[in-house]
């Protein structure tokens, strides 16, 4: 493309030349990419092994398991939730971040790059801490380990939310492998050493990864943002892009709290509960949104996101014995709360703690995600026998082994704990992790180049410079004031086409 | 954003002031979600329970029922299916309903939340008609339950598409309540009363609601359309995004005829009847629309529509033997005939009868419906013991208890009655919701302000003017040109970014 | 629309005036349409039936074969994966092929019409090969016959890829018409007679539809097609759309490798490491795109593309024992060799070799599946019985019946041959179906409106002109010189709004 032959665009490189940083990512990326894959690679093969349902064994496992049909491959049991989650941590996740004008390749371009990696990385945290089997020394995986890779994922994508359009990939990279590490290991301390159970991971996933992300992002407060200020708002197909990706996830979420739980009864009241909770949160979503507005217009950041909160408070008692009316009420209440939390807490966030949360998952991710996991410590505690039945309540919260004489209310208790441990590995993790991201050899763009793919992809397409929200009559009489510093007293929108 | 700093968009709000209605929903839109999301709660609460199959006692329930394993649970029978329907609901019906240029907020985000209010409603409604259990007084809800509320919804979704632009959401969460509790009755008499079969509602789901939103349609009827005519066409764009909607619900079709359908052979056969019905239905859309213009161009209005045509008119036989090319003719037939009615009877009902149908659903539902009762009434009426087997013939129309004497042909002829109640049930509940829609209370848009999201929605981006189809260099010599009634002498047409 | 009336138009229209060819096919698209849909109505009177899983006398079948639960249909095996395959040939392939900046409803909707009748033509073609029933002259179908339909429609979507933008619908239908057969031929061949193993078609789909659609688009060159250069860009957001494909083709590969593979291990064992292949890709992918840029930014044609080509590498060997390790090393490699063939060879190809290859087919599947065919031979050779089981091996490879002596070895021999059997189809058989559609009677456009929808299709909404890259000012000053060869000499880009 001529793009360099036109004014505009010279003047642009130009004007922008003194202050940029170096955002040449041409050795780190590559390096990065192909010396973590090799290490995947030798580490997969001298760990990572088919389980005894997905190698050409199972024959002989089948018979000696008397298992009389392949329908009872745990497969069939889980393998339509594990796409749908998959759906959710590329498709979901990936397009609820094209909202902004002009960060959409970055939004589902990185997503795409750092789930990849990410899940790689999880199967063998999540293998040496879960499943490392002590004889052979080897990780069996099969499809519930896949799904647990994309959870393990889907925490730190959580995190980018917070820092999109600021960080360079390299950056979220390394942020991915040290999110996929702490959370393996916190996730270790809540399910196998404190026994709270998780299941759709309202405090594994969504608590921990909510903080680590406002922990960096807090690290990397950028005081200056303003300067890119054109670029943070949304055009019209880009908000209807990220409708996509919040409906991907919010149609999906079922499948989400639904995926590890038990076969049979528990996977079927995690879709019913999670189900209804989303709906519920949708209602009250609108209503708060409604109301924030002197005219009762609805915001489209609300709705892409808020709709969403009931899906993760749900995460722990999904598979509870919450009852439908318990699902929607806890939908009911983080409708509202994630939606003042748009209006009210993000800008306080910002202003006040410094924390620059470009996707708002403060209030999308980590007040529902507490939410989540004190609901589901209340739920524990409340759980009895005549309710759960004897045997249910046994599977139910798995009091078996070492834990067989645990009650209820301990169980309340311990799930109470994990929450703090969730919060804790998210906020001390983050900041350490936040400092290393500090490190002036990431390739991140300077301020005023922050949400903007010209900085990391090859665009093809002009932009057209807009001024006071409609085209800029100046530009088209005189490109001459283009040149130097009366751009920035132009205060120009650049929209795209 | 600065939009009020210019001259256009100030003299274009000042223009409207004099004949805009007020449409400020703040007060209306957050009670009624409240009020009725609270209401909901407490049905819920009274009423609702999960089913022997999403509790946990089910442990108890197999060991009683002799089931050996969590697999026979129906949850693993229906799961895959629902989960395509829940995508047809929110996606599918969401952005086919996105191709005008400027309305796409409205279409996925008024779908989102009508259809989130209305499977509550609908699991409430459905219960208390078809599952409410006379000794306890409870609804036990499991995945099936889930299903007929989706379909339920649709139903709602489908009227929709009649008005789509020209309501405020306020009446369209009216429409749906009224909506779903007229299906809930309509379903009751024509599955449980005159026992006919319709597993993928050409009649219950999409007769009713064509007709129900043709009804309303025509009672809110607005003469003077024509002034919001620049913002009802689509953009290149909007129309790619439609494309999403239509092959989502055309790939996931199969799912909707055969989600509640008998477990084995009748989901399998439904699957394969709707995905050759709708395959045959493609190709003489694209052949019907060739030949309606002077060059064979097509016209993507078609595409996005008519090819679902064979979808809607295999909902009821998609489960019985009519057998692979008769589903490839019940296509072919639909295809043309739903084309055809894009091209003439849309005109016509606008003209002659006063219909303004936004989306054209009565040639995509309502017509393709009536075909479809009329194709499961011929189809159960030809059935034979020879082609069915004698249990086969039992179980696909259920002809046991009170209805085990019932013959094949009596059951076409009760059929076609559910064909009749279905159309009653649309064109006289329609019209007395309208009426109620038609109070002056509900925030509905002025007559210029039509299919515009900014009327109901904070958008951020800018609109350019254009002029006889390009940008108008009138509106860059002199902007004064917009100011006053010059503008609608210029009859220009805005187009979006 | 107006948009005659604007000089812009006019002049345009009348400057292609001359070169035209004649683009109208109102006669010839319906007439293919309706004659082949009849035909397909009259085959499959004749030929199709409802296999025994999916007719009511499955009541029958189930007590005959001592079956206890519906659940062991083969239809709750497959379902799940059938619908991701389904949206990978619909939303995948189709909106993959969105990314021109003017060619998104040819892409989708042309896309959309040549699955729909190739999935029929595919039912009978594979049919008549590979299931008709000897005694009763029927074809049988069920699950596992629609998602071999919708395979063989892959192949020619691939093929379609390479002739993107430069072919009318109706020579589209025409090389869906002879893919299909020649298809369904080389199938028999590579998997019957050569007892080849190829579940994810490695071979059969991608290696064949790769060269078939190359071989066409070698017969059709263009030595002009630089006229149409102004077309062939991406806009931004025409390439967000085209990771909606890329995504869903993605995510849903496991589904795509494992579909028709053994029930139990085989389904889940091919989940596994297609999973892994492809994310493998994604890295190595990232990481040459870099490096081809002098500051490192990223490719959005690679990342679209290259992305999915360790998913077209393990169609064969998926199903093996290739180990979660050499799932990460075929992907790993995928990555290096598809990214590098967009930078290196597809230059090469359409300079040297006259093959222009619209979207890269090449690299994303011509040569992936021969990869993946030689992994898969030797895959197979070095497959032993400590590793699989003797039962194991047996399953796996299927060596009953006829081929019950065969040895691993043997079966290398023979996947390599089933190899250049499917190379051979594809070259042999593109070369002559090119040559037929080079007759001058398809309709296909001039080499000046190549990649562009307006020639097939209504596009309501006008273009800007725009010149170097950003709106030219002399559009503005002086419509006049748009009129006449100064057009030209602007040397001006139009793009979308």
């Amino acid at each position: 493309m001529e793009r360099n032959s036109t004014n505009y665009i010279l003047t642009r490189h130009t004007y922008c030349f003194c202050r940029q940083k170096n955002t040449n990512i041409r050795l780190t990326l590559p390096v990065v990419c192909f010396v973590w894959q090799i290490a995947m690679i030798i580490l997969f093969g001298v760990f990572i092994r088919y389980d005894e349902e997905s190698n050409t064994h199972w024959v002989e496992t089948k018979a000696h398991n008397n298992i009389t049909s392949d329908i009872e491959n745990d497969f069939y049991f889980r393998y339509p939730s594990f796409q749908d989650v998959h759906v959710m941590i590329f498709v979901g996740f990936g397009f609820l971040m094209t909202f902004l004008k002009r960060y959409s390749f970055g939004a589902v371009g990185f997503n795409f790059l750092i789930a990849s990696f990410g899940l790689q990385w999880a199967l063998l945290m999540q293998g040496w801490f879960h499943s490392l089997d002590p004889q052979t020394g080897k990780i069996f995986i099969g499809i519930e380990s896949l799904i647990n890779a994309d959870f393990c994922v889907a925490g730190c994508l959580i995190a980018y939310g917070a820092v999109l359009g600021k960080v360079s990939p390299v950056q979220l990279l390394v942020m991915t492998l040290f999110g996929v590490t702490l959370f393996a290991v916190e996730e270790y301390i809540i399910l196998n050493l404190l026994h709270a159970r998780d299941a759709g991971g309202s405090m594994v996933i969504h608590t921990f990864g909510g903080y680590y992300g406002l922990a960096i992002s807090w690290v990397l407060y950028r005081p200056n943002l303003h300067q890119s200020k054109r670029m943070q708002g949304s055009v019209y197909h880009s908000d209807t892009f990220a409708m996509i990706g919040t409906l991907f996830l919010w149609m999906f979420w079922p499948s989400f709290n639904s995926a590890i739980t038990d076969h049979g009864d528990g996977q079927h009241r995690a879709v019913i509960n999670t189900y209804l909770g989303l709906a519920s949160t949708v209602l009250t979503t609108v209503a708060i949104s409604s109301l924030s507005q002197k005219t009762g217009k609805l915001d489209m950041v609300h709705i892409q996101n808020s709709t969403l909160a009931g899906g993760v408070a749900l995460g722990t008692a999904a598979e509870f014995m919450i009852s439908p009316y318990g699902a929607l009420i806890v939908g009911f209440f983080c409708g509202i709360i994630s939606t003042m939390g748009y209006i009210f807490i993000s800008p306080f966030l910002e202003k006040t703690l410094k924390i620059q949360d470009t996707c708002g998952i403060h209030n999308l991710h980590a007040m529902p995600g507490v939410i989540g996991g004190i609901v589901g410590a209340i739920t524990a505690a409340a759980a009895s026998e005549s309710v759960y039945g004897k045997q249910g309540l046994i599977n139910t919260f798995d009091f078996t082994g070492d834990f067989k004489d645990r009650t209820v209310l301990t169980q309340g208790g311990y799930q109470a704990a994990g929450m703090c441990v969730s919060i804790v590995f998210g906020v001390v993790g983050g900041a350490i992790v936040g400092s290393i991201l500090k490190l002036p050899i990431w390739g991140d763009p300077a301020d005023e180049n922050c949400f903007d793919d010209e900085v990391y992809w090859e665009v093809r397409e002009p932009m057209v410079m807009h001024w006071h929200g409609t085209l800029c009559p100046e530009f088209w009489s005189n490109t001459n004031l283009l040149k130097g510093p009366q751009r920035s007293a132009l205060n120009p929108h650049y929209v795209q086409l």
